[in-house]
């Protein structure tokens, strides 16, 4: 198969939180970044190719975000494609993003994610999150994402004896790697007594288990690998993605202890890549929640069913162990402005590979994984980045 | 270029109107009808990919759309992606489907497009309309997408002297078509008469220069070349697409009386397809309005400027005639159930060029065109279709 890979060769990155800015101001800050970060220069009419993914907040007063996009990145002309799969619409923006550019349609490619939640009301804010889960069983019955992500922990509890502290210290974890993040929402640690006190949400979750509500914007500007070295002497390859679907009400799922939808994308990317999971250096997983983390660990393959737990306690998932999961901080403390969130993974793994990332770097980091869930698993895309 | 093509080889479409089915019996109808049209058979499981176009009506209390379509066309597993990009999702949905074969991602994809737009209020209906045109200049002045067309047509009028009757020989035109069409909404004749007498709406545009508010869903099956005839003796190839980008307020470009984007879309399409406008037997414009289609013929190279409102005069783009336009009654009579109006002009195509359209059938229509515009120019997506 002759299909060339595609490569990031730049990306800019708002500041994530509770944000002055519009939409239209995010987007401007996280595309020109990403213009400006291309070290051999990038012409805006390179781009011939261009996808969003949003969920829609912003849209409540701006519509057609593609327009926008094209506006703002200076593309007229050029198509751009809005993409939505709930919290992992960026993460589904860049598969298609990347296939643009396996399948020849272009040679340079942007892709957006962009979310502005402060905007609407809490109630609106609440209806824009429940519509993605499941309307007939669970948010017209009341339950949120909070209360779904609460009964997946519960059963993991029962099912494993996965402890109180064990949620806690993925918390912990994340909010330490988000101190040396100069684009996290919260930049200062906490404790496993903190969070274990801190308001209950949804048994057992309490509010610093859960991720907060976030603005912000990230682009990255994508090259087919022949044209890459055009641009950067250090590109990031894709070397593959996987993604997956599943049923959208967890009651129709077989298991609550797991992410169908993340293994069935996770065994697309590996078998696509050629790839390990020894091979990985590092992950960037969808940690909406801290369950979620754990969840996401042994539906990856990086920990063996309900072992997610002891890795944690063992430290290899904190920066400077063996397998670092979320330096940048994760959706628990760098923010999840949910539309944003599957590029800012991205960014992440672009600053690392380059060994850009500063206080924050992965040492030696040649291989990385983004993993990023639509709903509470109804999709999921994992993406393997390389070096080389 | 070793890149195989894409074809369709199956197709399946609700009626269009004001229907009792929510939107997931209007899926169920779409993609089981597109599913038992596949003449040697297709299992659920041999399609790996599938893309919804969608605005969104329907999920205003049902979001997640692609988890939605994944459980009703029982591809739980494989990934399903939203595309949203007003009224020409579908079309760019189509597009990106046929780029995941293209890149081999899969051999075979499902393209749904879907509204229910009876469903929300007629103010949350406008709003959601609204949304998809510019909102700073446009929308909160008071303009909607009947009045942007207002203006785009009494320029038509000043520049070229575009006569009222012209405007009203395209709805009679279409409306003349759908009588064949057992899909359409409106399947009675009007004449030029009526239109003139009907209600003004927007001058100079009246009731029946403008499409209605529909709901329905298409559904269609793709495959790759070197797999189609596995599935159908006639598949339909796309021979390419192409798409553009525009401003989103009219007062932003530099013509009223032309569509940059479809321009553009057009030329990339032509371009890669290595066919001429002559070597086309029939188009399927986006005639939301019927100024549209006037300017949708000049745009895609069909009439020199300012001269289709003398092709339709001429009765060429009549059934019958040497070029037919929208002989499945177009936007304007069939309905426009905004997401899912780019699969049902390609679910068009695939009837006419299997030669399978009964009594509106274009005679030996071997290549046809398919135009989808989101907002009033803001996108535009053209594809290419050929029976060998």
């Amino acid at each position: 198969m002759g299909r060339r890979r595609a490569a990031i060769v730049g990306a800019g990155h708002t500041r994530f939180g509770a944000l002055a800015e519009g939409p239209r101001a995010l987007l401007r800050t996280a595309i020109s970044g990403a213009f400006a970060s291309v070290d051999k220069g990038l012409a805006p009419s390179d781009v011939r190719e261009a996808y969003v993914g949003t969920l829609g907040f912003s849209g409540w007063q701006l519509g057609n975000v593609s327009a926008v996009v094209a506006e703002e990145a200076g593309l007229v002309s050029a198509p751009v494609t809005r993409v939505e799969n709930a919290c992992a619409s960026a993460g589904f923006a860049l598969r298609d993003a990347v296939r643009a550019i396996e399948s020849d349609a272009t040679d340079v490619a942007l892709v957006v994610g962009l979310e502005k939640m402060t905007d609407p009301t809490p109630t609106r804010r609440r209806y824009w999150l429940g519509v993605s889960g499941d309307t007939e069983w669970e948010r017209l019955a009341g339950l949120t994402f909070a209360g779904v992500y609460a009964l997946l922990a519960s059963r993991h509890q029962h099912e494993y004896g996965t402890s109180r502290e064990a949620l806690a210290e993925v918390a912990v974890k994340n909010h330490a790697h988000a101190v040396a993040n100069p684009n996290a929402q919260f930049r200062k640690p906490v404790t496993v007594e903190q969070v274990l006190a801190s308001p209950r949400v949804a048994d057992p979750l309490r509010l610093l288990d859960c991720c907060p509500v976030s603005d912000g914007a990230v682009a990255l500007v994508l090259a087919g690998e022949d044209r890459a070295r055009a641009y950067t002497d250090t590109p990031v390859y894709v070397a593959a993605t996987g993604a997956g679907s599943d049923y959208l009400a967890v009651q129709e799922r077989p298991s609550l202890t797991s992410l169908a939808a993340t293994r069935w994308a996770a065994e697309e990317a590996f078998r696509r890549s050629g790839l390990e999971r020894r091979q990985i250096s590092f992950a960037e997983v969808h940690d909406c929640f801290t369950i979620a983390e754990l969840l996401a660990l042994e539906d990856l393959g990086f920990a063996a069913p309900g072992e997610a737990a002891a890795l944690t306690h063992s430290g290899a998932t904190r920066l400077g162990g063996a397998f670092p999961v979320n330096p940048d901080g994760g959706l628990k403390a760098k923010g999840h402005p949910i539309g944003a969130t599957g590029a800012s993974q991205a960014y992440e793994v672009f600053q690392q590979l380059r060994q850009a990332a500063g206080a924050r770097q992965v040492r030696g980091a040649e291989r990385a994984l983004t993993h990023n869930v639509g709903g509470s698993g109804a999709s999921a895309t994992v993406t393997i980045f390389s070096v080389a």
